[in-house]
């Protein structure tokens, strides 16, 4: 195991230096800039991705401190023994096998003494099965129509990947079938999907492993409830992605049987690792195509492969982890904001924001012991340029936060072809894309204060060719890497989520009192605090006259 | 005029004081809560909003000293001498107007020796008469045909705050006209767009205070491209909100007059303060018809007067400024989560993201001189519940982030009513929204630290009736209020935004060479630093074996 603590390490010791020496006048990224040779030396490229971190307040001194600390930290051969089955998910005890979902390989992969590929090749010869069937209309809806509409019922990890993915290949979709996500529990979010669906076209895939989520069930039983007042027959129109033996899995003990289907998912993949598998497989492959899911597959498990093989050197899961490390914990930057000049990748920040907040925001180690100094950080992002009409002006004048930047070189939209101040929309984005790493870098002194810019702004660049399926994958499977890779370097277990329980229980104490509300209204919700008690009563309260 | 560094105020060493004070362990919120007064004393209500502010690390010590030095500071004299046409944009030698789109008052408002308010009411005046014109067929495109689509091509301030208004009043709109965002200069966001529109029916409406926002006229180029190849008329199919006497404006000096009609918008009105300007007004008094696009601005007017009026102990969103600057400048933290329970407010966290952090994310004073303190935060957000399941981990357990709650008391859809574990959605929904601010304040101590919450993690609650279009009208004049009280607390200027300027001069440079490269596929980008160069030679390259 890796030692609890890194900040006792000598070589830590070494890194704080290399910190207080990149912070010296002379260190600006506008001199670090004037060597010939930095972009190539810092930039890697491996599986179609391209990723450039010369922007980085970073010395090669300091990159070569780093790569020794993850040798020390092991976690390259952590990344391995994840990949292979050990149980990671020390706290749960269980293994953390997302990579195993768009594995092709032959070979077994044994955890607790069963070899867990075949199952995961059933789960995907179902969806397969399933999707040619639903797509060519041989099931359809209980009146007989194709189906045209998926409603995914499912909140946090069982739609934001999905989302993502959704809308970064939208102009791929040729399957006749548009796709709808009902997450959150607020009753507007199912108002405006009843406003665009057609029931009797409609397909509700309700994705929850315990099948006990309260959102997702609340929904789920909403949605049935507008199916049979339209009356249409549930066991028609719903299948479920849920855990074998779960109340929603149809050869489970009792209930769950009232559906067309249900694809499993296993206790090894975690919520915001899981789009690979049935949770996006089920979606994705009637949205886009049994094809072109596997191809994403296809590219995830490509870099999954470099994650694992490729020498920290060469690495860039690995490498782009070192750098948040360092801008986190060495330079002090509490946050990442996520920037793709892609407007189809809208929904990666939203999806990364979970995927590294929800994995990283830890204040124990995985062997539970307290940590003083920062793990995760704050993601947040918007597609570039939109991102500089709105919040570039902090990230210039005001407060310094990391960026990475993501450029797609070849678009798929070609129609109605122009120039404006001779360059083509596509070449106006690059060009946005080129000037803003450069501009946070170097800056520009102005007599008028108002008018300086300070520069010495950190920022990555990572390009990718085109936005096929496989490079969505790949994309996908870089930023799980990374942040799978962060948490090895803090020690921190990036599989278990304990911070969202609190709030479960208290709602469950508020809920409770609410249903005796309802139940009766004189009912006085005494069990809670006096605060809570207010709200509540605020809820309930008939006469809307006054505040709020 | 305000002290330039409110540091060396005595004010401050107090304020430092009581910081370090709330500090110690039982000053912890769990302690601070014990208090059966605490609701009434840290709530205030106004304008239909319930804002409580019992959760946040604060005593009645606290709050008081901080609106001791909002008096020092003088900002709610700042606010009235915005409101009544003070240049306090001062780096621009502006006044700041925003109000002023919205007053229904019948007094003059003289600015640089005029009174604006006619050019106002004259636009006000020619919105309503064009909406109406267009709603009930009087005006049609360049076929005959009504027109069903309209389509913003605007960006940052030009469409974020229309986009929240409109995803808020969504289920409202009753005018047969779907609105469509073209912001970002990506061809996807077109190539999107152009799949869902019907050229025919379509009214594009282009929006630029200068009318040279180099996205935005690449875009529109790119539309005119589209129609002209549908064989449809431009002069028929566009209209333009503008600056009087820009290129864009229909009487203006040269072209522009490609178009229906040109809506004024006004040098005191900046643009992510614009949206109850013609900015807004055009799209969305199609969108909703103008009755409620009045009623919006109605809303927005009531809470002006309010921030205008309400003495500091009772004035809403100068405490949320105050609390902004308790977090941000005593207590350390970098940034605040907007979270509303509300899926409609979806665009809300963006749209204030904007507002905040491109009014505050500067460093220098109004005056020009350097600061050294903190002055705007990170602003980000993602509708409850589904921030629970995403990135409310690290809130609870990670890196502590003070969060502003929004709740809406009665929801306006109610078909397929259900009830699950005993409540209904919406109030599964409060359930959660009940608790969160709770567990975060509170916290539980577990033998398990992985398990374990510290609590202490400060919140905010506001609350609305319901979505009213005066609701949201007073919504978005609350957090520009909010927003600008914080920087006249700071001693900045929230009406400029030079940070983005330094991007747009590199972009100038590389959009040239890529203009060159156009005509001479041979030409060399020389003039461009060595990285950007690589990155104009990557985009150019025809060759798309290797990477990336």
């Amino acid at each position: 195991m890796t030692p609890a603590c890194f900040e006792h390490l000598p070589l830590y010791s070494e890194l704080q230096e290399a910190a207080r020496h990149i912070a010296q006048p002379h260190m600006h990224l506008r001199h670090l800039l004037e060597d010939p040779t930095r972009f190539d030396t810092f930039s890697l490229a491996a599986c179609g991705l391209h990723y450039d971190f010369s922007r980085q307040r970073l010395t090669g001194k300091a990159l070569s401190l780093l790569r020794t600390l993850a040798g020390a930290r092991g976690v390259h051969n952590r990344f391995r023994e994840m990949i292979s089955g050990t149980p990671v998910n020390v706290t749960e005890k269980r293994a953390a096998l997302h990579t195993a979902a768009r594995s092709f390989s032959t070979a077994p992969l044994i955890v607790g003494g069963e070899d867990i590929m075949p199952r995961i090749r059933r789960v995907r010869a179902e969806m397969q099965s399933f999707s040619r069937k639903i797509l060519n209309g041989d099931i359809t809806g209980s009146t007989g129509k194709r189906f045209r509409h998926v409603v995914v019922i499912g909140i946090g990890g069982s739609y934001l990947g999905t989302a993502f993915i959704s809308e970064a290949l939208a102009a791929l979709s040729d399957t006749g079938i548009r796709l709808h996500y009902l997450s959150n529990v607020d009753i507007h979010n199912l108002g405006d999907i009843a406003g665009k669906i057609d029931p009797e076209t409609t397909l509700w895939v309700v994705i929850s492993k315990s099948y006990t989520t309260t959102e997702t069930m609340a929904n789920a039983h909403q949605a049935r409830t507008l199916m049979l007042e339209k009356g249409l027959s549930p066991a028609r129109h719903f299948v479920t992605v849920t855990a074998k033996g779960s109340p929603g899995d149809v050869d489970g003990p009792g209930g769950g049987t009232d559906s067309l289907a249900a694809f499993h998912m296993f206790d090894f993949i975690g919520g915001r690792y899981s789009v690979t598998s049935a949770v996006g497989g089920v979606p994705l492959s009637l949205f886009l195509g049994w094809e072109r899911f596997e191809r994403i597959l296809k590219g995830a498990e490509e870099m999954d492969r470099h994650a694992a093989a490729a020498p920290p050197e060469e690495n860039l899961p690995l490498t782009a982890a070192l750098i948040s490390f360092w801008n986190n914990n060495l330079l002090g930057y509490p946050a990442q904001a996520l920037i793709p000049y892609a407007a189809p990748l809208r929904k990666l920040a939203p999806h990364v924001q979970q995927l590294s907040m929800e994995s990283n925001g830890k204040s124990v180690t995985a062997e539970g012991q307290h940590i003083s100094f920062s793990t995760g950080y704050i993601l947040f992002g918007e597609p570039g340029t939109n991102a500089q009409h709105s919040f570039f002006q902090l990230l210039h004048q005001g407060r310094p936060v990391p960026v990475e930047f993501i450029g797609v070189r070849t678009p798929l939209y070609s129609h109605f072809p122009t120039t404006t101040k001779g360059v083509s929309n596509h070449q106006e984005l690059w060009a946005n894309l080129i000037s803003q790493p450069m501009a946070l870098a170097l800056g520009r002194e102005n007599d008028d204060p108002a008018r300086s810019f300070p520069g010495n702004r950190p920022s990555s660049t990572l390009v990718l060719e085109s936005l096929t399926p496989e490079n969505v994958g790949r994309l996908l499977s870089f930023y799980e890497a990374k942040t799978v890779y962060e948490a090895f370097l803090w020690g921190t277990n990036p599989f278990d989520q304990f911070g969202v329980e609190l709030g479960k229980v208290l709602a469950t104490d508020v809920r409770k009192e609410m249903a005796a509300k309802n139940r009766d209204p004189r009912h006085a919700p005494e069990t809670l605090d006096p605060i809570s008690r207010r709200y509540v009563e605020m809820l309930f309260r008939k006469d809307e006259r006054g505040a709020p």
